[in-house]
């Protein structure tokens, strides 16, 4: 056994918390694992007097950054406190120091990745980051080191609980949006300002870090093309049912020989496909590789223990090479620059949902703008007719995105089309 | 960049083509992320002169092991030619002069995992297995480094492609089991003596492996209890079907107050499990963990390009931890010793089938013995009553394995019991 590593946590969230409990909890195993003890030595805290529902050392509590940063004793920084400032200004003071960086920030990461493993790389330390996507899943060390091998082609996550869970309710109940928004803020999966989940910016986050890896390409955030789900109705669930789908919100990344493909939307997906099982808050990624083939990493994408258990395993990897002397020695694998592929140069299946005018030859109007444009259909039905308005549900070929959207420019100058009520890109066929 | 590291194949088999072939395809790639180009410089094979469908420099080629092991510029062994001899003394053999091993042998690894620690710890080197278990599906590293801050819970994977190839073709065609054997074997899935997949040998093996690395405990395949898929019929599948369960091959490895429980055995689970979506082929280990919860790894279980990526992906960690002297860095993990339950304390639900005279009274009579050793029935059903005989569906509460086969003995002993057809364990509720 060597002799302890001091460890400081900032911040002691719901993350903070899981950790803390690992770390305590599984001390002993945890020891044997790494060859030495891990020894929580300071936790950074706004208000060192509140309560957190937590038995805790109330002397490792302190308000005091600089006094973490300048023990020599502390090689690993742990920061849970989420958010960009002052999260950043602390992750990059440490790096600079040498001390070892553990972080379940997808925002930090996915916004700043770029300076942070500058800093890593300048100093040698560790930057760590397993808890920042998909919770417990482990998926950064996969792509990292046990997939490394191949060329990765495709990855497809679900990657945002909030949406999934209210997908999967919509589903099984027929619920509407707004109704399942409310169950899911009522168990605490949504927040009261619930955007960044329904937008897709969080999957957005997670997607740009996961893609940056598997691509070997820095991916931002502003490189990803986000969609969310608010636009779902409960009679989109339905016709995808019938056509033999689920919709879920999906994180899809892919390299093509026309750049990388990144994007964020809801999805058709055949029932057929892994992903369609995977239900409630669950998240998954489905990774496709030159070698490996299909894979896919299952399990729960957030909460205090779930997120915890990577958080605590980053720890023991930093403290493992610590130990040896070989911090960063898993650095940044981003040592390529790859274009991003336009979205219009997208090729996917379309579903569409129209409200037209229920008169003959309304059907074959719309047929031939699609035809102009060069979008061949694959399936049309006709839906509620009422004698005056009908709903028109089609599904496309494989076509380009802007030959898509040129199609839909024309349609909906149709007198005929009173509204184009959704779009949904299908995969995974 | 570093100077090359060097790497002998020991077998160009369908595992060492596949390592070969992306060592020599993706080289660029695994050089910028290993930080070395990784060179094959010799490859181990009986007969240097057979045909292998693989551009190779036969130069490469030697039959005679020691020439690479006495070779100092060889620094990792890759051991792909499968079976016990000669690859464990060669393994050893390289062990203790100080190279790697990277190796896929699930053989070698269940059998003789403690010797081959032992020289990989005398040595300083690194003794790594991922391709072992579950071909490409990366599941030893996790265990080992991502979910090291959980006590793992349970273990339960479908580990064994052939197996659950027959039984999905079972379930989706109603088929019995000679006659998808038949069609495994006209795939190359199952081999022309198929026993140690269709007897669960394979599975257990594997098992081993895995729940000595989740328990930290060293299992031997001595150790797993065995059965295997030959006695289960299209019957057994159709009611399960009715029950809503499917049947699965399934390794199970849990951590109970009594010891560790450790068996390979066709399982009833819910089709609402994720294991029970796993079709073909494919093989997935789902993992519950203290903090993690539910986590499952899905992917290709065989194969020459998956088991080659898992492969592949270990021998650039090997050359990682040489660049930067740790080999060994993550070593054996067995550092507990912990009892292996025995199977009579088994709890579970079961699934019973039972044919027997068509007359009143019978079902008191059964109904009475199983109460007789505390076995409480949750569901009885009579099918195929023909006046004469009938056949009878039960599924048992939760009891102990022992009560359970203490109650079939006086059932079987009943005289309008003519047979107890199958008994299948329900797991997953």
């Amino acid at each position: 056994m060597h002799s302890p590593v001091k460890i400081a946590l900032l911040g002691l969230g719901t993350v903070g918390r899981g950790v803390y409990r690992i770390l305590t909890d599984n001390a002993e195993n945890i020891a044997h694992k790494v060859g030495a003890p891990l020894i929580i030595a300071r936790i950074l805290v706004r208000d060192p007097h509140k309560d957190r529902g937590l038995e805790v050392d109330r002397s490792l509590l302190t308000g005091d950054f600089s006094a973490i940063l300048e023990d020599p004793d502390i090689a690993i920084i742990v920061e849970v406190m989420g958010g960009i400032h002052p999260a950043l200004d602390y992750a990059l003071a440490a790096l600079e120091r040498g001390k070892s960086l553990v972080t379940a920030n997808k925002d930090m990461i996915a916004l700043h990745g770029r300076e942070l493993f500058a800093a890593a790389e300048a100093s040698g330390a560790d930057l760590l980051f397993e808890g920042s996507v998909a919770g417990g899943i482990p998926i950064i060390r996969p792509l990292k080191q046990c997939l490394a091998a191949n060329r990765i082609q495709e990855i497809m996550g679900i990657i945002n609980g909030t949406t999934n869970f209210m997908l999967t309710r919509m589903t099984l109940e027929g619920a509407d949006f707004h109704q399942v928004l409310q169950e899911a803020q009522a168990r605490g999966y949504a927040e009261a300002d619930p955007s960044a989940d329904i937008e897709g910016l969080d999957a957005a986050r997670k997607l740009a870090i996961l893609a940056s890896i598997a691509f070997n390409s820095r991916i931002t955030i502003n490189d990803v093309y986000v969609e969310g789900i608010s636009r779902i109705t409960a009679r989109d669930i339905a016709y995808a049912g019938e056509l033999n789908y689920v919709i879920k919100l999906l994180g899809i990344a892919r390299e093509t020989p026309e750049g990388i493909e990144v994007r964020v939307h809801p999805t058709m997906v055949p029932k057929s496909h892994p992903l369609a099982a995977v239900n409630d808050v669950f998240n998954a990624i489905f990774v496709r590789g030159d070698a490996v083939g299909e894979t896919m990493f299952y399990g729960r994408g957030a909460g205090e223990m779930p997120t915890g258990s990577a958080v605590a395993a980053d720890v023991m990897d930093a403290a493992r090479n610590i130990l040896h002397k070989v911090p960063g020695i898993v650095g940044c694998t981003c040592y390529e620059q790859k274009p991003v592929k336009p979205m219009g140069r997208l090729e996917s299946m379309y579903y569409l949902r129209l409200q037209v005018a229920d008169r003959p030859g309304v059907l074959a109007s719309i047929a031939y703008a699609f035809g102009d444009k060069e979008v061949s259909l694959a399936s049309v039905l006709q839906k509620h007719t009422d004698g005056e308005k009908a709903e028109i549900v089609l599904v496309t070929h494989r076509v380009r995105e802007q030959n898509l959207q040129d199609a839909l420019r024309l349609v909906e100058r149709l007198s005929a089309v009173n509204e184009i009520s959704n779009c949904i890109r299908v995969e995974g066929n």
